[in-house]
């Protein structure tokens, strides 16, 4: 992929300080050589790795006073990223910020209302941040209790390995599966059609899924048998 | 902090690999090896830097055969990590998914209900991150028009710089923003005095945050002003 790899760039405390002070005003690189406590040749060093990755872009331009023009920078992604790690669960993703995204909203024309909107839509994200929690709360523990009752009740590895995947990632490919697994395709297959035997599965041109219609019915006639 | 440096985890990918299939099934060493193309070597060295960092435990167990007890690995933390990074905004947050979150939900005990019950919740997920999505597009939006509308109207970086600190951190401490700005206390009080005159500040105990009231009150002011 040519995303640049965000993991990497935030895991080192003097780049999040940088892009921290990237974010209030344009800098050029003396103003942020000045904010951090490492050397300028450290600085220079990651600024150059940050736009190598992409997630910087510098431009020249003249300073406020004769001399040569001055090396800025600029923040180049607008991401949200999302990580859930847990001994069940690993997934993360990149939401695009972009434009496109809901342009038909007015934005507030004075400065206060901009604020005073701004102060609500934080507001607004602490309750979806509670939501996300919660929720990912849950898929864990009902991860931790699938996983658990799958070896107990059906006892394959294998199959669990792939329920878990798709369950994860919401479909798999075959060759996904394959190269993870270290297994041949017609063995994931062979192994996808015996996990279809207890979880119910769409398997379609290479494409695993949880078949959720079955799956419903399936459990339809559980509680029907159970009257 | 004592937290690990999840994002210096991360951002490695042989190290999200070996993440991605211990949430699937407790691993030994040299099934984990297997797993991943690079040398035993290197998987022994990022096994123990995510063990230094508190992100994977390990313990001995004997194997199904006779022999020395084997190395099992399992993932140690529970949390949902959430980063936005635009040209206007920088914040990261770990959400705990630990124990105590909504304990009181009864869990199915189908396998079947469960699965389903995981969709369901995948489901809300995506819900969720696209609210999260539009909400964080907007709040960038508006930092950019408030960054833009402030130098304009008002032009001072460092009132702004301490209006962008609080805004996204809800709150700021004197002590925090003097190291930040790099500015002694005394200075950092009366830039804050300064910025209080065009946006409503609470300053209290050396804590700076919005005055949300007297922001709305201004508000309604400038609205009667027009009648």
């Amino acid at each position: 992929m040519n995303e640049p790899d965000i993991f990497y760039i935030l895991g080192n405390r003097v780049r999040r300080d940088l892009l921290s002070h990237l974010t209030c005003t344009e800098c050029y690189f003396s103003f942020l050589s000045s904010k951090v406590s490492v050397s300028s040749t450290a600085v220079a060093k990651h600024l150059k790795i940050m736009e190598r990755e992409g997630v910087l872009k510098s431009y020249e331009r003249e300073g406020p006073f004769i001399g040569p023009a001055r090396k800025y920078y600029d923040i180049n992604i607008a991401k949200t990223y999302v990580v859930t790690i847990t001994p069940n669960i690993f997934w993360y993703r990149g939401l695009d910020l972009g434009e496109g995204l809901e342009v038909s909203i007015e934005e507030p024309e004075s400065l206060d209302e901009m604020i005073l909107t701004f102060r609500d839509l934080s507001g607004k994200l602490e309750e979806i941040l509670k939501e996300l929690q919660a929720v990912e709360g849950r898929r864990d523990r009902l991860m931790a209790m699938i996983k658990e009752k799958y070896l107990k009740e059906i006892g394959d590895m294998t199959q669990l390995a792939i329920l878990h995947y798709v369950l994860l990632n919401g479909s798999a490919t075959v060759d996904e599966l394959s190269d993870r697994l270290n297994l041949k395709e017609r063995e994931v297959l062979q192994k996808a059609r015996e996990l279809d035997k207890f979880v119910p599965l769409r398997i379609k041109e290479g494409v695993i899924t949880i078949d959720d219609e079955r799956l419903k019915a399936k459990l339809g006639e559980e509680d029907a048998g159970e009257d």
